[in-house]
């Protein structure tokens, strides 16, 4: 007999409730449709319109949403307003959600909330699919998606939500919160950071561009995609962000001096060359 | 009759004498064997073995390279030392050449030189193909051939060479050096600049690694490629690089103070949503 994976036995669809639907959670509700799933959002703005295009149940008001029978409720806020929006849910009237899950870009700072502002019988999942709908228009496989089962009893329930990112072909990473945050600091923040200080330069492209400068204002534009309150939230909410920045500052303070120490030495030896009369009078004295 | 181009007419081999023979005149002169012309080269480096596998004709001795009957004399020398190369150069030695031509990454310190430096009956065409062996590795087509004539009597001659150019495909971009060189201080040493930054920074691929940052390791990689003396010529010989490099540190300084600000305008509002006792005592007087 040929071994069948427990997970592809349990293949069913989730109802999955979603709470806030913007173009992250757009992007991703694609995918759980296409793979069967039945989806509920709620919102703070009214998505009722894209939602029922989508074939979404959207339902405004947020008690009515926990009502509705979710096994996993999906927390796609921004980074700045999860403490907000949980604060705000009537966690109480929850009926069946039994798995709540994450998607933020930080880990620790979500992972941290979700402990201390959900009732322990919820099972907490946290999640950094890390691309979003520029890096994963063309599919998402091989792109990584970081988790963290932070605190799973139903763990079946848990495998079939993480099956969601295995099916479209996803690397799938686990790992500590903290651990991501350390290398998201040092590589998605950090070229955030490039891509935000570039935009400040107003660069144009040239007739005479190179590739690589061809590149930088694609990183530029592609990071332009992202809103303004996911970099704010990059930094504000993982603790290892002002050490990388202050790192990038003292790279570029490290290049600079070389090029400045180049300058005087090249003043120096041209002086030395040259000696001015003062030396030279110096020199008979 | 079909029209023909009288640089078609004229195609032919030429004769041209290459001063310095690293990575960048090796490029070069793979295509130009291509095309059938005929090459010398001399270098202080001694350089014999590479070009006898070439087959090109390799002379230690600048003079005797010099009374070699070249058309053209191409300088593939590094930013930093072209002066002190033209210096040592017996010109008065040159028999035939007609045409000398750059290659260099900067435009107007050339373009000095070398009206300063050679005799006036020589013509002085200042090139720069802003590429090189990794971003034209498959090939030369679209890529930028930017150039100025600077002093030139002998139009043909300078057709004929243009042409090793637009045979390979490349965009010919007739500019005034000093315009170059305004633009490449903003994109080629801008983007010389962050790929310095972020090697100074020693960053290590993470099993995390968004596309974005993967984008920067490469453009990192590819900057470190070049010497750090081209990089310094660069700065040290375009006058609109230190410009450049002042509005890059006032960008990420911007960009730093945008993500400080956010800090203490929620650290403000969280002091005011949580009176301290201080304050409520204040209120109460």
């Amino acid at each position: 007999m040929v071994a069948t994976s427990p997970a592809l036995i349990h293949r069913r669809s989730l109802r999955i409730g979603i709470v806030g639907f913007g173009p992250f959670a757009q992007f991703l509700a694609e995918a759980m449709l296409r793979q069967g799933h039945s989806l509920t959002a709620t919102s703070r703005s009214d998505h009722s319109q894209r939602c029922s295009q989508m074939g979404i149940n959207f339902l405004k008001d947020a008690t009515e949403f926990l009502e509705n029978e979710n096994e996993i409720v999906l927390l796609c806020t921004s980074i700045v307003s999860l403490e907000e929006v949980l604060r705000s849910l009537p966690i109480g009237r929850c009926r069946s959600p039994r798995l709540f899950v994450d998607v933020l870009s930080v880990k620790e700072h979500p992972r941290e909330l979700l402990l201390q502002l959900l009732p322990e019988e919820a099972d907490v999942l946290c999640t950094h699919p890390m691309f979003g709908p520029e890096s994963g228009k063309h599919g998402w496989a091989g792109l990584p998606l970081v988790f963290e089962r932070v605190r799973i009893r139903d763990h079946p329930l848990c495998v079939e939500f993480l099956e969601i990112f295995q099916r479209e072909g996803c690397r799938m990473v686990e790992m500590p919160c903290e651990e991501h945050d350390r290398m998201a600091a040092r590589s998605q923040f950090l070229t955030h950071t490039v891509g935000r200080v570039l935009s400040e330069m107003e660069l144009e492209p040239t007739p005479i561009d190179t590739k690589g400068f061809q590149t930088l204002l694609q990183l530029r534009d592609n990071t332009l995609k992202d809103s303004l309150d996911l970099y704010l939230g990059l930094f504000r909410h993982n603790k290892f962000a002002k050490e990388e920045l202050e790192k990038l500052e003292a790279a570029f303070q490290s290049v600079k001096n070389r090029l400045m120490e180049k300058i005087s030495e090249e003043a120096l030896a041209a002086q030395s060359a040259v000696p001015s009369s003062a030396s030279a009078a110096r020199g008979r004295a």
